[in-house]
């Protein structure tokens, strides 16, 4: 298939490159020319721009958050020029307005709009392990499965309404960061009692917690390891935003959401909003006082 | 071995009868002599009193809180009167104060003292599935350990002092009630926005969070199941409190812990004291106006 | 004066007919020409547009939101029509962001912008005894006073820089909610142990918290008066995600203001928007099961 | 009268010091025997023992906690020895649940137990100035009027039951504590845009939140004068303790009472246990990265 790829992060340069391996003929475009050449060598052409991205069957965006979207896709009226009937693939995590918004606009220019934000970090987005939460039109999903088994281990179908697969991906993302914290807090109540987090960690992520969340995070706060990120401290708090975002719109109090926002913003104040988010290890430890030992 | 057994509610009666089935003698006691009859039917004996269980080379117990395990085992004497040299295993979840002051009364009457809670519900103590934490003296560790491997798949052990196997307990089940809350609120999130709880969390406990604490809470929320409880939502609160009183005499903050006190609390107020903890569902989608649904 | 003012709400209303009263020359504007009628019968002239309004030495405006303020004037390009050398001043509680935006707008277009968010209720606003928080040009600020003089009791200044009015009115509102909440909860604790909402804050507001903020509501919430609203709740809502706002644009971590927004949320989603703000003491009585009494 | 004293902190002395001068003979006792010197210059009789102080008309109390009150009162049976009809006034804040087991204890004997917990610093009870919250037989409180005028400026009459006084007391002292946190997040948040908390709180101490708490802890908070304490962080925590078992007991949540407890178990854990409870201050401007500047 010909298909366009719209940022190049660590998660869009990897599928991307997935995408070239398994034969397709992919345009990408990154604000930043930094990762283009790489994909090039893979075999993908550079496109000149966002909207020359915009002219085969499918295109997949990767972009960091709701600005960096709107800048691209909405402001400039870039999808104006895209070939009709071309299926926009955003794997972003996006406000849950942000997707209703562009499920209208590609509806009025006569695209198709389907959220697909993935599960996983850089190395699953590499070995197309990814697990993919796809919503929208059931034709076009048909038409992009066979891409989805490229880039991922699985696809969830969530029906016709785009805004449903971010609804997934943010409570998810609000879930990870609720066990972060769990970790934090309790590694810390057992520090204060002579069991280090790793006693602790081992025991309950090998049993009642055996699950990648809790695994591996958990190694990360065991070993306090927070550099380089797998996912960096102050991304986490733009995803606790759009949930508390989310709730804030049907009035769903997220009180656990809220604490998290309040944790994360001490972390970035205190200079770790580039470590990973398993940083909120340290925030319970000082408050505790016990980040010196 | 000579064993005694008291305190027979559900977990303890299961672990008394695996006890029992793999050949031990075994004298049991509880407060209200309900349970007693089954055990012997299975060949213990009925002690007269908890003092006539503390004959034997090892003591169980299994009793519901730290003031249970006071009004039997502190406040009469009862244990000047046990064999000396006898094992003292506590599997209750008691908090970190009782255990440091059991640990010494043990040490003063010239008994062994050991902490053994146990992960699991009185299905996996029927099963002898249940994770046991152990931590006291190493000698009684060993001797123990046959004992351990009929009534659970694993012991994991903690060193000499008790309270650490305490500190773990505490902070497991606190992390429990992070995940129920977690869910709690992640579902009704994405509720509001159209996606069942059965949605979000078939999805996030096959990936992510594909662990036994997940599944299993899971599972629960999305059928909306509370009754008959597993683990009554009141021992729940009880467990928080235990996690909160160790963060205090330490200064600890944990508002995590706070958090899910004070929706336990409403819980409680509701009626709901009775219901499987997995009923802080109910208050999530309360507060937000969804329950009436 | 030549005034023009734009946004006739309550408050808005009260002020300008205070202007009116003082023989100033009004031009009034508001989006529903509903409070219009009363104005012209005091003096004022009916205004055709918002950029009808535009055009003496002040322009006041009392708008309901940001999304009214961009909506009025920043939008549609109003203020480039405004006469050469007008101070605006704006007396709405807007966002810290939305304060910078119009200071350098209004810069780029020749005109002056003074914010003046005032503390009081529509009874303060008609008796001319609001308390005026106000920054801007010194200059502007000082051919202003006379006209603040006819609507408040005391005009606080804060210097040249706009967005600093606008953070004391940020901050003394999230102060308010916090005092009502701190009632609500303080007077739930103390019903639970059978002292009236009356008893305590009879003393209380008496002695140690005797201040207008405190007896005010204090008073709503020991008779359980909350309509009609002096301030309805979803204003206040609104107002509290503007300290979370502009706490998490600087990092500053606000867990009361959390906290106040998840209860308001919850106020909301039971269908007590409309209602007086003090109605968070019915959600602290909720939670208590207190609510059926 | 005949009045014996126990406990003579600051508050205790102050107290009986006026008592003393009111022409009363008093019998004073204290743990550690140096404030009794001062006291009986004055013309206090120093008690051998705090039995020995049971034998006058009124027996006052003035102890730091409960554990304080078992020990003197309770554990060692001293209250056996009272005079028959001796009235005990309880000045101290004691929690619901002992309140409760004093005023059975005191009736088992035939004694007379009056709860009357005080609102004032060390100041206001030298000067006399004291809120004095009283509940207990109204006889008691009667022959009492006339001691309580000279220690207080007004005595609020709750009725019959002891522990409703406690519940005002600890109501009270949450509700103080409340407003010390309000102010540390308003003006962390203010002094992040640039307005320095005096600005802020001369404001607002002036207008809606004239009042002494605000006006009191604003001024040392604005000043960060924290030291010496006129009332120590590690004191509001246990209050703040009282406010949440009083709540636990009956079911009641407090979601800002546990927020309180968080802050100043950070507070404590970072070694300000013994600062003025206003530094609170200092934890929220930490966690917004502030406390450098």
């Amino acid at each position: 298939m010909k298909i366009g790829f719209v940022g190049l992060g660590s998660m869009g340069s990897a599928i991307a490159a997935n995408l070239i391996r398994a034969g397709h003929q992919v345009r990408v475009w990154n604000r930043s020319p930094g990762p283009i050449g790489e994909l090039v060598d893979l075999g993908a052409t550079a496109a000149a721009s966002a909207r020359d991205a915009l002219h085969g069957d499918v295109l997949f965006s990767m972009l960091a958050d709701d600005a960096a979207v709107r800048s691209v896709f909405v402001d400039g009226g870039a999808l104006r020029h895209a070939t009709t009937g071309l299926i926009h693939v955003n794997l972003a995590t996006v406000s849950i307005r942000l997707a209703g918004e562009l499920t209208e606009l590609h509806e009025t220019l006569g695209l198709r709009y389907v959220a697909a934000p993935v599960f996983g970090r850089p190395d699953a987005a590499r070995s197309g392990q990814l697990n993919i939460v796809a919503a929208g039109d059931a034709g076009a999903l048909e038409q992009l499965q066979s891409l989805f088994d490229v880039i991922g281990q699985k696809t969830w179908k969530l029906g016709d309404a785009p805004l449903r697969a971010n609804a997934v991906k943010i409570s998810g993302n609000f879930m990870i960061a609720a066990a972060i914290e769990a970790m934090a807090e309790a590694t810390t109540l057992a520090q204060a009692h002579g069991v280090s987090s790793a006693e602790l960690l081992d025991i309950l992520t090998s049993t009642l917690f055996a699950s990648p969340v809790y695994k591996g995070y958990g190694t990360l706060i065991a070993e306090q390891r927070f550099s380089p990120p797998g996912f960096a401290l102050r991304l986490g708090l733009k995803d606790v935003r759009l949930a508390l975002e989310a709730g804030d719109t049907r009035h769903v109090p997220l009180p656990l959401a809220s604490l998290l926002r309040d944790s994360l913003l001490e972390a970035v104040a205190s200079g770790d909003g580039e470590l990973d988010w398993a940083a909120l290890a340290k925030v319970a430890q000082r408050r505790a006082g016990l980040d010196a030992a």
